[in-house]
């Protein structure tokens, strides 16, 4: 991820949730100093961690944040990811965003990883697609990226797919794909969608990019990848998910692309401890 | 929600995947219109459905969006929701984006409904918490209150939580309430965590607005529940879900709060469908 | 104040003084440096200082801030409150815009400070109202807090005033009451506005969290105040200053909300001398 | 002002009070349609009124705002200013704010007025300074102008003023003029700020555009006036009030800076009425 | 290009430019109502005339903009390409961004287009690359299209390549094409750029999306395009410019990039002429 | 150039190139470090040397930035003129954004200076226009300086530019001057714009700051020139370049503004050499 943009995102969402200032801070003084330990209470895998260090440093330049997970690791229940040491006031302040954030990153990371797991293929990789929460696209793609998937395109700007509605506007897949080659740059992959054996036919004609196996079972995937050329990716989609995939891994499709891994997740339960280290008295 | 704070987001997200165009734009013209409908595959309470004629406004002032149905109605399978009217091309850039988000809020608002029909009190309500989507707790709290649940604290900035770190700065409940007391205005709730029946007594003794029964049975909270005087409000927390929801229904709390119905909620399958209602020749 | 949205705001301050750069600064080369002292020219109480240090930080990080005097201390005429010290082009760049937000800031918390001692109540609390200037609403309300004030709501967001026309849309000061405690979560305070006796008496039936006494002499604040239950909180409002404050000390109602806390002060007079420590010869 | 920066502001005056929502808006429905008239309840000079219509729109492009009296204008007591028709919600969701600006601005527009009618000169102008409000300057500049006056520069980076330390950096008055003067462009104005007839003499030497005559009494101002030749602006400043400007109408002097104009005004008593003129029945 | 990124852009550039205001519109009331026509003072292929048009509302939404040329056409000397009917005081206040901006549009279409037909070739096509001024890349790529070029990647976020220090930091050319593909997606494209014909040989064998052929002369072109298989898409670059273009006609590369498309270009003479079709009297 | 206006514009640009991250960077790890030096492969004047290490610290604040040359200084063709040390995956990433502004920065300051030197004339300043590229005008204007000119005004906001539209929205240049002296601010200069000898001498009866000759021959503005006061600057713009310049050099107008030095700049060749000073091993 870039890292000026990761912390433009880290400042809107820190100031969602702390507005013009936590009111309970009036309890400590800037003596009140402690120390913060980050914990898996499941075990899945890690995305984010980063993320502590660039937000609380936002929050306060002066507060000490040591990683001790990296980024794509398997973490077991009770393990600690992050020590942070500074101000209770400021520990607790960024608490509540940075966990929320890195629970959803992880839980990704670890659905992604299952997926990897479960396909057991070392043809096939999974990828993410656009179903992705509203403003969080780079940390889910990144998230996806950690738990061994690939990324989809980012969006409507850097690649091309082409659905029924396209194809029908150029009268056929042949048009479509011509029209767009001669419109778009080199760099920028054409990819198009099938639902049937002949729309197939008709796509490896115009050669695509990528052609896009719709909706279909294993058996169909495994069939129609052999007249694929070498030269064309097939990338299979469409309502397949950690239970189904397991029959997709000796089809030989290229890339499968899984909606759920980021429309559909469960925040992994990962928490703070905090111990105060070191306390004046505080006269009431 | 405040419409301006709406439009704004939107910007943001619609960036977010459109970025600098959409490539495949390059099959249509202007005089390519067509006619969406956005209709439930599955069946759910409605949130969120006026971000289709704000966020497509913002990308064409002369689409047409008529809503057809309200947030907080229950739509059916196959139930169309909105219709849209305007260029294909501008259909098809907001398409991807304002699903995703509206499929997340109807998704929190139907399973906040369930936990409502589940509780089955007319006494007891279900509000969220801060466990939301980093940029989203605008729309994810008002899908919450589209579900039929009420809003918990929106962040640090407008309640206040006292809980062990804050009982332990201050030196015992009362000397943190009291504190706090003085130095927040009036019109601010004071919330005190307990976990044991003798800090239940000692936040009792302290008159905070509310005090938050965490991590007990149905039983210990019913229990606890009658010791605490009505101007006080009672919140049920921790590790409720769904399926235990139903055993508290009789508790007598006043509030539930559930983390899950924003942390780990799955989409709702919400589509578009896409008619060329008007279509010149294209020369290729 | 949360200091992530205060060094936010203050570079929206420094940006609008000096735009694309300080034209004087020519006369400057980095070998300049200065040490510049803040002092108070009347006597007050102090708000803001801390922005001295975030301000300037923001146009040099190596410029070095002293904070002499803390927030809500009562500063004597001539007293020093912040000594700086850095490139003397960096110390005039930043001096009008921090002088012009201190002295606002100081003149709120010794006017709030007045009206505390004015007032002279262990019981009846001072707060402000939304009459802050567009933009500064964290600054003031932080600045008020400093000068023995505490706040009242922040916005339209976080909690509730119900006035004439809320009530006739209800029908009853009851049914409003009733009507919005249904829909906004258990931590959001209610506050009914009354200006008879007889809403009074309805007010008190609908039990709100607040009942504001608008526009009453003290006399009838008294004899009101003494049909409110403790569990709801009386605020009087309307028209009350510094002047007319000493009568309403021995109401007995809990707060008094003063609009000219920040829509009518006038800024306290806070200067900055400059010294050159250091001077390199500027061969003209 | 520039509409579209004037916009830009507005959004923030809005969102920092409305936030995520107005809480008490449950009250009303759509059909909740009311009219609200803006009255002066002390006569003054308007100034501002734009921003009615300007931010209206920015809430709901469908609310009609009617302006009844031009900026600029002297308005009596209880005289309307502006007529605003619309959702009740957004009516009283955006009159806090913009009553608190053009408050603001009108005080500023009235307090100028008066300093120009108190001087009752037909050569001196009276100018603003840049003792403005952090974020309001636009509007503060323009609401002097409404009021008679004209403004001194907008910040560092649109004219020079050189005080004693920019001399000192050069060596002389002399020095810094020329210096300056080779380095800024041809439409910069250069002003020189003396204290001692000394340094007027050699002010006038320098030939800067200006000369700012500190802290003289009307006097000495008199006097040093005739020795500046046509060419150059002659300006009055220094702690010079409404009560004191009198004195200065024969001085000759050819403006007169006041920076109170802007940093120490009470805001101008302006309040909406709100009339409900069609409202269907609401069934709680 | 995205017209909701486009106008966020516009309102950027005029503030920039309008600031708090023109000064000179002082001059103009409302009743001075204009008809601003745009010509071309040199012909040449426009790009951004759309600009005018989302431009202009943002300063005043009753602004009428009728749009007589369209992007990518050829202009003669003297025709107009847009009229704008509106206030006086507008017109000019958008006048010089407005043409800023399409000048320099333009330019670049029209030297892309002269390149096309210098190239003459129905094959090889004419890209541009990264070397765009920073703010605005999309505005010139957009021209770029415009002028009958394509479009290289647009960042480094949408496009991968292989120069010297990342195949030096992987070990071999083959070796970085496999590491990357390994971590990237599958729509994205990867170039590795060769110096020398060793270099080709082991690109063609690590079979990226593309080689780039860098600095050679077109008999070298010649030669190595031969040696690459159809899969392999070949990039000339370097140091191409308009006069040496015709020369790699014939070559047979499928693009050539050309970094002056861009950074080396000079405005189009775009004039505005403005008739005021109405004036009322104005008493000075 | 204001550093704090500057980094949030690097911001927009480095974000502009980067976007959610360098694809390539996947071939790096943290140990890979390097040592770029920045190049003139062409000779010129250097402008935005500042900008390498304000830019660089925005993407990593542990990068170290040597400044070897000033902006201002010439720089022969070879020479460095910045050493940078740090991730070899940062300076790739900031590398490209970094150079295309410098070098279009550094080549307006060239031919400023060529443009400088070509007139040779001690009296007579070459200054800039409001034709600066969109998002850019600090930068060039600063650039403008470096090269050895003066600035024009910097928008419509702080200097008064009379046209014939205006002139004859006013009725006459003496009317139009007169009403705008009467509004605008003694520090803002009026110029008004002259084609013939007629308008000429009724521009100097008004009195002006400023006096444009507009599109006349070197004899012409010789001449008119001798016909204004000393105390009205006289400049000379419309279509001089740096062919043209020299026969102005006698004229004895004081400024002559040259839209080309920003409008029609090619960029300086500058560029970046990439030393990988310490490689870890990379094991693929």
């Amino acid at each position: 991820m870039n890292a000026l943009k990761v912390k433009e995102a880290l400042k809107l969402f820190l100031l969602e949730d702390i507005g013009d200032g936590d009111l309970s801070s009036v309890l400590f003084t800037d003596t009140d100093q402690g120390e913060a330990i980050i914990r898996f209470k499941e075990a899945g895998i890690l995305a984010g961690v980063q993320c502590f260090k660039w937000g609380y440093e936002l929050l306060d330049p002066s507060i000490e944040v040591e990683v001790l997970k990296q980024d794509g690791e398997h973490v077991e229940i009770g393990e600690a990811i992050v020590r942070i040491k500074g101000s209770v006031a400021t520990l607790l302040a960024g608490e509540r965003v940075l966990l929320n954030l890195i629970q959803r990153m992880s839980a990704i990371a670890t659905l992604t990883h299952s997926c990897v797991t479960t396909l057991n293929s070392s043809h096939t990789r999974i990828v993410d697609t656009r179903k992705t929460t509203p403003g969080l696209r780079m940390f889910e793609k990144y998230a996806v990226r950690m738990g061994g998937g690939v990324n989809h395109r980012n969006g409507l700007y850097d690649a091309v797919m082409l659905k029924d509605n396209h194809i029908a506007a150029a009268g056929s897949i042949s048009r479509a794909v011509t029209l767009v080659r001669s419109k778009v740059g080199h760099t920028v992959a054409i990819e198009v969608e099938v639902e049937t054996e002949e729309q197939l036919l008709e796509a490896i004609e115009a050669k695509p990019s990528i052609i896009m196996l719709d909706n279909q079972t294993p058996e169909m995937i495994s069939k129609w990848v052999q007249l694929v050329p070498n030269t064309i990716i097939t990338e299979a989609s469409g309502g397949i998910d950690l239970q189904s995939l397991a029959s997709y891994g000796s089809t030989g499709v290229d890339v499968i692309s899984i909606g759920a891994l980021t429309h559909s997740v469960s925040n992994l339960d990962i928490s703070m401890n905090l111990a105060v280290s070191h306390k004046e008295a505080v006269f009431v």
